[in-house]
């Protein structure tokens, strides 16, 4: 088993079967000690946030894979903090597909001119170059294309698959009466098919109950215990 | 007349006619006195930079008429650095739409980790909206048409006009042997249609010549001199 890839929230491992395994650890995404799923740095070390994001992922990529919604998810071993995967190749060097139902973020930040925090958006999708460099910039349909990122038909399928996961994600917290404000998705792909990788946790989405934040971690708790 | 705008570098006056009177200014875009086509702030006065901004202005919103191109355009003069313009109302609160051949400024400083400075793009639009708070983000085609600035059919019209105005422009620069790299243009909608507005000079586009960058009023001395 050889580390390929340390991440920010989360190392790789060849396995001797060609699958990889993906080590949940408890930093999460912030700064200056506060959590932001946003963020391109580590900004604190919650103990247990691994373990909570882990068993997140794992349900929301069992639920997809009842929808026959493709994804790169093998199994998980929550005890390990471990999730079985298979090898799939991203586009470009990486790319983030954000879904929103609610203008907050960068988003905000961005188009602030046009609209009110937290006013309500149609499963509005978008695409990110994952560049910490850049501070991932968002990038059109077209440049990525021009940018060989991705073709037009490619971006077609994402942007379908993209709405259907997160909406999935979001009638799974409606259950619980929270709410889904906007989540982050990578995808990749296996034999030319175009699927879902990396995780579904607190860590890649806001979640509101009454009008409040959920923590990553309360998140698990609320969904899960 | 009355004053209604007071521009970066031009003035707005309403005739009694209802058209409008652009005064053009010798004021530039750019910061601590070096010109730049896509700053947000007047960097420097330069004299004659308003009359020789107006020269190019009318000669290619001519050339752009004997083409049947719809533009604001009704007549200018020279003397007075004015231009007189047909009411056009902006998309939202105005946006710009830029195409690009070559990958420099913004375009580069976002995409850079996927291409080289100066790399050839084919006539690649992208639109802005005009924003000196939020520093003119960049927004897609599904945003502009959420925010209620631009429907899917006006972005078509949008794009293919951009594409249209800017190649005329890259073929009158290419008659001197200059080289158009990005070029920064306006649309308004007269009766519905969507028409051409603002001004098209040095100031909002990046010319080279021997791959040498050329100032807004050395562009003028070589394209009508």
């Amino acid at each position: 088993m050889n580390l390929v890839y340390k991440g920010k929230t989360k190392d790789v491992y060849q396995l001797e079967t060609g699958n990889y395994l993906l080590k949940f650890k408890d930093d999460v995404t912030g700064e200056n000690g506060v959590f932001d799923p946003g963020a391109n740095t580590v900004g604190l070390t919650i103990d247990g946030a691994g373990k909570a994001g882990l068993k997140l992922t794992k349900m929301f990529f069992e639920k997809l894979k009842e929808k026959k919604i493709p994804t790169h998810y093998i199994d998980a071993s929550i005890e390990d903090a471990t999730m079985t995967v298979k090898p799939a190749t991203v586009f470009g060097k990486g790319i983030e597909v954000i879904c929103r139902y609610r203008a907050v973020g960068s988003f905000l930040r961005r188009y602030g001119m046009y609209i009110e925090e937290g006013q309500p958006l149609d499963s509005f999708v978008e695409v990110t170059l994952k560049d910490d460099e850049r501070n991932d910039p968002p990038i059109s349909e077209d440049a990525l294309d021009m940018l060989k990122i991705l073709t037009k038909d490619e971006y077609a399928i994402l942007k379908s698959l993209t709405i259907e996961i997160s909406n999935v994600i979001k009638e799974e917290l409606a259950k619980k009466n929270i709410e889904l404000y906007d989540i982050k998705l990578e995808f990749g792909r296996i034999n030319n098919e175009i699927v879902l990788i990396d995780e579904i946790s607190g860590g890649n989405m806001r979640a509101y109950k009454d009008g409040k934040y959920i923590e990553p971690l309360q998140l698990e708790k609320l969904m899960l215990q």
